[in-house]
C-alpha cells in the first residue's frame, strides 16, 4: 500500500487565566481570552501518527489501543479545515498527490492515564491537527493551525505552543481571529515547575461544555467577570510572565481560579468542581505562602477537583518541605526523586516545624490519589516514533 | 432591694436575601438591603430578663447560666442608646425614676444549643434590646428599636418582627434610616415551614465580620452583587412574599445563597462556609424539585455549612418522602412526629422510588448531626417567665 505517514506529539496545557464560556458553541469561540502554561511532554503528552493513501477505504481512529468513532462534529470540522488547506495547495500545483481526497488512519496514545482527569482533549486535538498538518505538508504557521485545533476543543489551541501561551478571544463571528499566540517561551522563564495533585472524586459534576452554557445563561456575576475582571487580568498576567514576576503571576492565577469557580457556584443550579480536599489544599497553599511571608506557590483548578501547583525551581525545597510532608504516602514522588532526596524534604519540614503557625488535616493525603511532577515544556514535536504500520495502515 | 424587672423573648431569623458586607463597621451599616423569615420561638428563641435599680453596683450579664463580660463595644452601644432614650423621657417628666442612671442586671437563655451554629446573636441582641425597652417603658416603635439592635449585631434588627422582614440598608451615614420593616406578617403567609439540617463540621472558616471585610476589600465580583444583583432581587423577593408565590421566592432564595457564597469564594484568600455535605444537600434539593417538576423546597446557607430548607406545609409529605428517607438516622424528628407519621414518610418514598431519576449518596446523613423542624413565627414577646430574682437581682 502506498501510504504517506507522519507522527507528532503535543503537550497538555493548564490555564492560569481560565477559559469558561463560549460565545459560539460550534466554532468554540470563547467569551474571554485566556492564558496557559504548557507542561513538559516528558510527563504528559499525546503521540499521534497519521497515514494517508488512495487505498484507504474510510477515515479511522484508534485511541490508546482502541478503535473510536471519528463521527463527532468537532473532529469532522478539524479534518475538513485541514483538507481544505491541502486542496488549495493541490489546486496551485497539479504535481502534488491529491491527499485532500484520500482517507486518513489516525492512531493516538497518551503517556499518562486519562483517569487522572487531566485535560487530555487539548493535547489530543493538538497532536491530531499537527500530525495531519505534517502529512499534508501544510505551510500555515501554528497560530493559523491553532484555529483548527480550537474547533476540536477550545483549549487545544493553546497546546500548539510551548512555554506561556495566550488564546486571544478575537472579535469576528467566523473565528478567524480567535487563535493562540506565544506570550513567552520556555527558555525565557525555564524554572517554572508544576505539581499536579490528582484528587480522587466521584465523577465530574457537569461536563465543561454544558457547564459553560449554564454559567453564561444563568450567572448574574459572569458578565462582570468577562467584561471587566478578565480583560484587566489578561494584560496584567501577560506582563507578569514577560517580567518573570512570580508573586504577581501567582496571585493572578489563584484569583482567577477562584473567580471561575465562583461563577460556577453562581450558576443555577450551581456547579461544583472542587471538593473538600481541593479546599484544604487551597488553604494549605495560602498558609505556606504566609508562613514564608513570600508567594512561592500558586494553585489553579480546572473543571474538576485536581490541584495544579505552580512554583519556581529555586523554591522547590521550601515548598516540598510541606507538600511532601503531607502527601508522601501518595504515589508519584519516586518518578523524580530518590529516597535520600525525599528524606531531605522531610528534614526541611522538621527544621521549620517549631515555627509552624498553622494546622493541616493529617488525613489530607487520603483525598489525593497521586502526584504528577512536571515543569514548563515545549510545543508540538515531530517524531520518528510511529504508531502506525506503513504497509497496512493499521496500528502497530 | 427595689428593682424594676422585665422579661422578653425574641426569635431567630434566617436571611433569604443575604446580608454580607458592612459600609460602616462600628454602626453595622450594610452594603445591601436584606430579607429574612422569622422562625417560631417554640423551637428557637432567646429569653432575656433585665433588672434595673439604684442599688445595683454595676452592669452585669449572665448568658446560659454563665456570667459574661458586658465590655464589648457593640453591647455598650446598645445600652447607651437605650439609656439615652430613657433619659429623654425622664427629662420631660421629673416624676419618672431615673433608671437611665441605674445599673442593669441582664440574664439570658436560649432554648436551643448554641452548638447548633445557628445565628443566636440575632435573637440574643433582639431580646436584650426589647427587655430593656420594656423595663425603661420606652415608647419608640420596633423599627426605631431595631436600629439599636442592629448596632449589637446587624441581623439582630430583623428579629424585631415576626413573619417576613426586610432590613432596609438606608443611605445616611449615621444609620438613622438603616432599620427593619415588616414585608408580610406570619398570618399573611402562615404555611411556611423550615427544616434546619445541622451539618457537623470543624469550626467555621472565618468569623462573619472579618469575612465580610475581606469580601468587600478583595472580591472583584462583589460590587456587581451589591450594585445590581441584590437591589433587583430585593424588590422581586418582597413581591414574591406579598403574592405568596413560593416558586419565585424559592428560586430567588437559592440564587441569593449561591451568589453570597460565590463572593466568598471570590474573596482573597477565598472563604469557604459550605462543605461537601452542604453541596450534596443542594444537589438533593434541585433533584427533588426536578423530580416533582415543581419548586417545592428552597435551601439557604448562612456563614456556615448548615442547610435551612424552606417549604410550604402542603408539600411536607412530598418533601419528607426524600428528606426523612435520607436523614431518618439523624435526631430531631420525634420532636414533631410520632412513629406512624414517620413511617408514613417512608411509605411515600417507597411509592415514588421506582420513578426515581436521580441518585443520592446513601451516607449523606453522616455529615448531619440533627434536624430542627420549625416554621415561620412571631416577633418578640413579653413574658411573665422571669430568669432574675426580684429581691437579689441575681439569676434564679
Amino acid at each position: 500500500m502506498t501510504l504517506h505517514v507522519a507522527s507528532a506529539t503535543a503537550p497538555v496545557n493548564i490555564a492560569t487565566l481560565k477559559y469558561w464560556g463560549k460565545r459560539d458553541k460550534d466554532l468554540n469561540l470563547p467569551t474571554n481570552s485566556s492564558i496557559s502554561v504548557t507542561l513538559s511532554q516528558d510527563d504528559l503528552r499525546t503521540l499521534t501518527s497519521v497515514a494517508c493513501g488512495p487505498e484507504l477505504q474510510e477515515d479511522k481512529l484508534w485511541l490508546n489501543g482502541k478503535e473510536e468513532s471519528l463521527g463527532s462534529e468537532r473532529t469532522q470540522n478539524c479534518l475538513k479545515d485541514l483538507r481544505d488547506l491541502r486542496a488549495k495547495m493541490e489546486a496551485s500545483d497539479s504535481s502534488m498527490p491529491t491527499m485532500s481526497q484520500w482517507k486518513l488512519h489516525i492512531v493516538s496514545e497518551n503517556n499518562f492515564p486519562t483517569a487522572a482527569g487531566l485535560a487530555s482533549s487539548a493535547a489530543g486535538f493538538a497532536a491530531l491537527v499537527v500530525a495531519i498538518t505534517k502529512v499534508f505538508q501544510l505551510k500555515e504557521d501554528y497560530s493559523e493551525i491553532s484555529k483548527i485545533a480550537r474547533k476540536g476543543s477550545g483549549s487545544a489551541c493553546r497546546s500548539l505552543f510551548g512555554g506561556y501561551v495566550a488564546w486571544e478571544m478575537g472579535q469576528s463571528i467566523d473565528g478567524s481571529d480567535s487563535k493562540a499566540v506565544p506570550v513567552s517561551t520556555k527558555e525565557d522563564w525555564p524554572n517554572m515547575k508544576a505539581a499536579v495533585l490528582v484528587v480522587s472524586d466521584v465523577k465530574k459534576d457537569t461536563p465543561s461544555t454544558s457547564g459553560m452554557q449554564l454559567t453564561v445563561k444563568t450567572s448574574d456575576l459572569f458578565q462582570e467577570r468577562i467584561k471587566n475582571v478578565v480583560p484587566k487580568r489578561f494584560e496584567e498576567m501577560k506582563k507578569s510572565i514577560v517580567e518573570k514576576d512570580f508573586a504577581t503571576f501567582a496571585d493572578l492565577t489563584m484569583k482567577d481560579s477562584n473567580s471561575f469557580h465562583a461563577t460556577c457556584l453562581d450558576s443555577y443550579p450551581p456547579i461544583f468542581y472542587m471538593n473538600d480536599t481541593s479546599r484544604k489544599i487551597i488553604r494549605l497553599v495560602h498558609n505556606i505562602n504566609a508562613f514564608y511571608n513570600e508567594t512561592i506557590v500558586a494553585y489553579t483548578y480546572d473543571a474538576g477537583p485536581n490541584a495544579v501547583l505552580y512554583y519556581l525551581e529555586e523554591n522547590e525545597e521550601k515548598l516540598f518541605a510541606f507538600i511532601y510532608k503531607y502527601f508522601n504516602k501518595v504515589s508519584g514522588w519516586d518518578t523524580k526523586y530518590n529516597a535520600s532526596e525525599l528524606q531531605n524534604f522531610l528534614k526541611k519540614f522538621d527544621a521549620v516545624e517549631e515555627k509552624l503557625n498553622f494546622q493541616t488535616d493529617e488525613d489530607i493525603y487520603k483525598g489525593v490519589s497521586r502526584v504528577i511532577l512536571t515543569r514548563v515544556g515545549d510545543g508540538p514535536q515531530s517524531t520518528d516514533q510511529c504508531l502506525i504500520n506503513k504497509e497496512t495502515g493499521l496500528p502497530n
